[in-house]
């Protein structure tokens, strides 16, 4: 069951619309201003895992596979459907400029991260120009469905983070807390995606429902074992400093759940001796010895079998199979 | 002609709408995050000068005057009229924060930025948490004339921003090029308010390019008299601390002017040294030796001729008048 595929044999369906992807983003990003245009062609010299366009695009393929009237395929949906995958991909740039202004981060993708390459006040704007081209383009090719959606999950991101900032040093934070967290900045963009694909041709409600659910999940999933990298990840393929979260004070479920052990108060100390250059080993040292990790790893494989159970609703396809596949898959990623 | 009215005065013919701001931007900007909502709070305590909404509403008052069908209020309008009203203040106020991060300014409206109080961090996501609502009701409240010329102008703050940014401490910074700037990162949105409340009546095209003009001109005096008054400005009354700009290494057009002038030398050795405590008093002196400041205020006031004569295609009526006092108006603020 768990045969580790690789996002490219998992993304072999979808295969003629990733390849659309690169020249629509730059489409959609096209602007006389020759800075922009530089820092553009930057960012996207490194691509990430293209997983909400993914989404977008598996959610689309499902629900057209649903729709037995859909017989040819009209060519405007099919259009909106990767014109709006793009688009997602770019909000989700936006985002991950102003993280990286949020967290002082010096590494994306493996390369500086546009605060340290062009300064946080140029990030700043950039970041708000790809906000307003990827929100042009879902108005211009969503609908009336998709519009809400997606204003929704911008809200929930921006809200999430504002409370993980807030968050930042809390050495109660607790489980609870810490997912609604994760929930709200990561898992509602990949529901969100999901669904847009899905309301690009229509999908009733009960199963439009499940695959919130299934994003969701895993969308938990997925940021558990991004949490879980920023421990044992390696550096090079992760393409982020290790140990980052730790440095800008975000607890992750490792270390709450080490903060819930016995060794609290030596887990307290450290974190608090930010000067100790040691405190990171140390820490792990103490996060193994409590199987927090493991303890995070399994959280994640539950949020994988939940996502899983989801899709039942849908007859087996090819799509359904992909979702199934790419589910297990993050439990597999090493970036 | 020029008698000074206040700006209550010249709101007087939308008075009703105005009132009902306050509620409405605090509506559309709820939110269970706690925090926010005092950021919320905290930012709209000072009010502004509500300068945009007032444009949405004499554009729409000016539009339904022309509109002889119209016998009845439509309600529908109405209510669309003021949330985009309220949606064009918080879209504002977004650009605002950003900005302050980007200017590390101190204080807005006399209190301490949100950067300062709650972190350049906070403020980044408070920012596009602002930034979202506005956009979202835009879609909800405008119409596909509407939604268009918002997202353009979003574009064209974003690009202005980021072409400011690139010449800071430039010295060779050209007239020409300082104006487009302030045209895409003031006026755009101005012309664009302006507008967006006319096309909620709907307006023949050649008007609403003559709406454009008036916003776009009037926009420019309004910004060129905003960095006179950085310099010439009562700090109390400006609620920002003066010489914030040349700080700031941003060159507005009395320095751009004296830059050209056979002042040129001694002025560059003054903007580059910048730890000289008295340098901006020297500098004072220097521009009120060439005229600077003036020529500045000249320009201004050209813009404000350029804007009332756009002003003439329309028929006489209490909203035409309105824009012609309020373009009187911008050449009189002292904040």
């Amino acid at each position: 069951m768990n045969t580790t595929l690789t996002l490219d044999e998992i993304y072999a369906p979808i295969r003629d619309d990733l390849k659309k992807l690169p020249g629509l983003i730059e489409q959609t990003l096209l602007t006389p201003n020759l800075q922009i245009r530089d820092i553009v062609h930057y960012f996207f010299s490194k691509n990430g895992k293209f997983l909400r366009p993914a989404l977008v695009f598996f959610g689309g393929g499902l629900a057209r596979s649903l729709d037995r009237s859909a017989h040819a395929v009209s060519e405007k949906h099919e259009t909106s459907l990767v014109h709006l995958g793009a688009a997602c991909e770019i909000f989700h740039a936006a985002t991950l400029i102003h993280d990286d202004i949020i967290d002082s981060a010096r590494l994306r993708r493996g390369i500086p991260t546009l605060n340290v390459k062009w300064g946080p006040q140029t990030a700043v704007l950039v970041g708000d120009f790809f906000h307003d081209r990827a929100m042009g383009s879902i108005f211009r090719y969503g609908n009336e469905m998709i519009v809400p959606l997606f204003l929704r999950a911008a809200g929930e991101i921006c809200d999430g983070e504002v409370h993980e900032l807030n968050e930042k040093n809390n050495i109660d934070l607790t489980e609870a807390t810490h997912l609604e967290i994760i929930r709200k900045k990561t898992a509602s963009l990949l529901a969100c995606s999901l669904q847009t694909g899905a309301l690009v041709w229509g999908m009733e409600e009960k199963q439009l429902t499940a695959l919130g659910h299934f994003g969701n999940a895993f969308g938990m999933a997925f940021q558990l074992i991004d949490d879980y990298l920023d421990f044992m990840g390696k550096e090079q393929e992760f393409g982020k400093f290790l140990g980052g979260d730790l440095e800008e004070g975000v607890y992750t479920l490792p270390v709450i759940r080490l903060l819930a052990s016995e060794d609290r108060r030596e887990a307290v100390l450290l974190l608090r001796d930010s000067k100790n250059g040691k405190r990171f080993a140390a820490l792990l040292g103490l996060l193994r010895k409590q199987g927090a990790l493991e303890y995070a790893l399994a959280k994640a494989r539950e949020y994988v079998e939940k996502a899983r159970q989801e899709l039942l609703i849908f007859p087996p396809s090819v799509f359904r199979t992909s979702l199934e596949q790419l589910a297990d898959y993050v439990l597999e990623r090493n970036r």
